[in-house]
């Protein structure tokens, strides 16, 4: 297998030179029922409104063949070491409890026997808190769970647990609180202190290392406030092994990740799991995993037409490197799903916003878009002027749903509010993609404006662990095929050292002495 | 006065010619100490980070003078129809409680005084919510005001009540809970419904006309699902004269708006005096109104060396039309700022993202970029990677202050928090600039990435104020450079009518159906 940078590609250059289809022209009502891909876990892949013609699709098919781009996916679920700056493997897809492939041995164990391991304690520790055989230092049972961890421990477990929170409250599950804390500023703890009785909280200190500074601080600023109780009884810890954390005295218990799951892709492993579970039940978090193993799955297939996540990365790309659009807009119509685009933004953002490719070798052309968004309809009331308007073209990403999660809704003028959201989310593709003429030009659109569609019949467990992944192997398909390293983050590195500096009194940079002036 | 396209100014063309400046050569501790711009409000601007040398910043000025920036704003002030579109007059400033130049007639009455008259309703209303004198239907004084809106009516409103809630809770000053209800989706009703008791909490109601869709459904799922209380005596509207609602036996009381206040302009018209003058305290309100005042009292300087918003929106004009960057970063090192971006989102992208000039001809040049932006320390631990290091630059706009809102904080290693926070946003805007050579390219940052600080010791209501008119003002002046109509929003309407059109069965278009089929 060969890692090659994608403007060496053949086909790559055929789909450049390609002619460039109109959406108008393309679209159909045969299109819109024949575009779409089963993606694992209820979810379905509409490309109808996408500018791709058969012969594109054709050539992206040769794309993904002539660059290995499934076998690539194999040799990461195989174990092989697929993040090659910082020489690790990348088994994220291994913590849904499903065995994709052989067995992957390292660290002298079989790595899904530990994360399988870690499953079976999180399920056991979950219902003791659940059902009160675990309680807080004063006896009383918990009924609120609050996360501290920053970037990937905060932004994937907190739009999963948002995204279902209405659905577990219109279900038999109980439901405990889930609250979140990961600024270093320090209104952020205060703020969700001011709303929890510490006797019937728990904490769960997320981090990798053990020494995340914002989680850290964040964890003392938490304990020095706990008035009446034993904070060791109302602390556990998800961290690796050999972090301090992990044999602590100062916490309940310790579950483990390791340095195979990066923090964005970590909201299937214990990162994700303990608090998911605690909030929402096990079996919940359980039936995310399955989603997402599904989505796994179907990201296996090598014919584009039947894998979603493929097809989804290709049009990407295509949308990225041939037509030149820079950004990219997450635009879910569902309320559920209000985070959800700022854990996107992290995913595809932090994997794929890099200049060099897998070898270190710089890069003449363009990686990763800048990705956004908001719920639907809202956003509709804010940025979609510039989307349907505006001078530059954003590619835009529609979820939805048939059924709404809470269950109450409400028949106005002969319809619910449920198919008034829908109506306005069909009405939206038409619009960016058809636009319509005017004799007054502010009253044109210009319409193509490309669009997909993910939908499944309801935002469940299973439907939203197929959300997940199918991002997730989205963009680790868009990086094998801008040639990256999907896997580390060295440009957050820089910052580090430099807040460092100035915490150090700037060690006589006069520039950065000048700039903390205005603020320390 | 003269309305003309950007690409016909004289000054326009030498600043596109003149030589582009290198960030890493320009700055030194002088040029950070220099450059600085009182905003009001207790904010400084500083673009010391951003690559304009003496020579762009005259031909900045000359571009200003040319295109006679400072008379359009004061045109605005005086009341002429700058909102050529729809044939209105543009009067968020006058809502600041402070006429700016000569008294505004229309609709036979001075609208100064007509907001004025408002602003007095909001006081005395408030206060005797607040002391109990006004109770809920059941006896029970409130303890909770939620909003039902949309777009403007929530985004602003909602951005400004998380801004200050920490800073209220460590003051004298009773908080009372303020939630949003927005989305037509069921479920974000669903989930504050779930929340609240009805007995003690009172909803204002935003609608300008009186029929949006989305508010009045949910002003239904609402009132439909308050078991035991006389809704009526738990409603207040916010809407124009002339609607349905402001005579509506269905309501406690109205407040009135005009169609002069756009929805994004309206945070501080009753849109959003009413809920945060309930939650936060009217004098809390006025102190919001008085540093908006300052800052567009700033924006009337003719030098833009002393005009904040002027010198913000011409260095994100030459980011934008000289340099080609497509989007900007907003970047607030303070939690309580979390929704911010999305408000400025809104406000940037639904006033500038336009194809037409205010003469409804097509332009050749860009406008409104892309807003996106998350709180800082946050955002370094998700999409920063791609600011540092992806193959495309963004502008960033940080904001950041000396203390922090809550009071709490704790020392760690020699630091509090709040510092840990400061010295993270000094390092950034210095990485951001002056990047770091490394003989590993991944390691490697090439800098030149173009940063702007607001900063202020505390994110006081004033400061908050002049935070907000300062963004409104800078986009106001560059909805004159690029020569736009900032204040109608046609973009949304297609939306708005094919929606309609599903809900009608889609009257025999097949591909609007097609998609309709896949979601109802």
């Amino acid at each position: 297998m060969e890692y090659k940078n994608l403007d060496t590609l053949k086909a790559f250059a055929e789909l450049s030179n390609s002619k460039k289809a109109s959406i108008k022209e393309l679209l159909s009502k045969e299109r819109v029922e024949k575009c779409n891909i089963a993606a694992g876990g209820s979810l379905t892949y509409n490309y109808a409104a996408m500018p791709v013609t058969d012969e594109a699709i054709s050539l992206m098919q040769a794309l993904a063949d002539e660059d290995e781009l499934v076998e690539k996916y194999k040799a990461i679920l195989s174990g092989q070491v697929m993040n090659p700056g910082e020489k690790r493997l990348v088994l994220h897809q291994l913590t849904r409890g499903n065995c994709l492939g052989t067995p992957v041995l390292a660290d002298g164990e079989d790595k899904g026997e530990f994360y399988s391991s870690q499953l079976a304690r999180i399920k056991d520790f979950s219902e003791k808190v659940r059902n009160g055989v675990i309680k807080g230092s004063t006896g009383k049972p918990f009924d609120t769970v609050c996360q501290i961890g920053i970037g990937g421990s905060d932004l994937g477990p907190r739009a999963l647990y948002l995204a279902l929170a209405e659905y577990i409250n219109n279900s038999p599950v109980k439901h405990l609180n889930a609250k979140f804390i990961s600024n270093v500023d320090p209104d952020d703890a205060a703020s969700v202190i001011r709303t929890i009785n510490p006797e019937t909280t728990l904490f769960v200190l997320v981090s990798k290392s053990g020494t995340t500074l914002e989680t850290l601080t964040n964890q003392l600023l938490v304990t020095s406030s706990l008035k009446g109780v034993d904070p060791a009884k109302h602390l556990v810890a998800v961290t690796s092994k050999t972090s301090p954390l992990a044999s602590s005295k100062d916490v309940l218990d310790a579950f483990f990740i390791d340095d195979y799951i990066g923090g964005r892709y970590s909201s299937t492993s214990a990162v994700g799991g303990v608090i998911l579970s605690i909030a929402l039940g096990y079996e919940t978090f359980e039936e995310i995993l399955k989603g997402a193993h599904e989505a796994d799955m179907n990201a296996l297939e090598t014919d584009i037409t039947k894998n979603a996540a493929l097809m989804d990365a290709l049009i990407g790309m295509y949308l990225r490197n041939v037509y030149s659009y820079p950004s990219t807009a997450i635009l879910p119509y569902s309320q559920a799903l209000s985070r959800f685009p700022a854990h996107l933004q992290q995913l595809d953002m932090e994997s794929n916003g890099k200049h060099v490719n897998r070898f270190g070798e710089k890069l003449n052309y363009v990686t990763g878009p800048v990705i956004f968004g908001e719920p639907g309809t809202n956003g509709q009331h804010s940025f979609y002027q510039l989307l349907h308007q505006g001078t530059d073209i954003v590619p835009l990403q529609f979820i939805g749903f048939k059924e709404n999660q809470a269950g109450r809704d409400i028949v106005i003028e002969g319809s619910t509010s449920q198919v008034k959201l829908n109506a306005n989310l069909a009405a939206q593709i038409v619009a960016f993609a058809l636009g319509k003429n005017d004799d007054n030009p502010n009253k044109e659109f210009d319409g193509e404006r490309p669009s997909s569609l993910i939908y499944a019949n309801r935002l469940t467990p299973l439907a939203l662990g197929a959300l997940l992944a199918h991002f997730e192997n989205k963009v680790m398909f868009q990086g094998f095929l801008w040639n990256l390293n999907s896997f580390d983050q060295e440009g957050v590195q820089l910052g580090k050292v430099l807040a460092k500096k100035v915490l150090n009194g700037c060690q006589g940079d006069e520039i950065l002495k000048a700039f903390a002036d205005l603020l320390i």
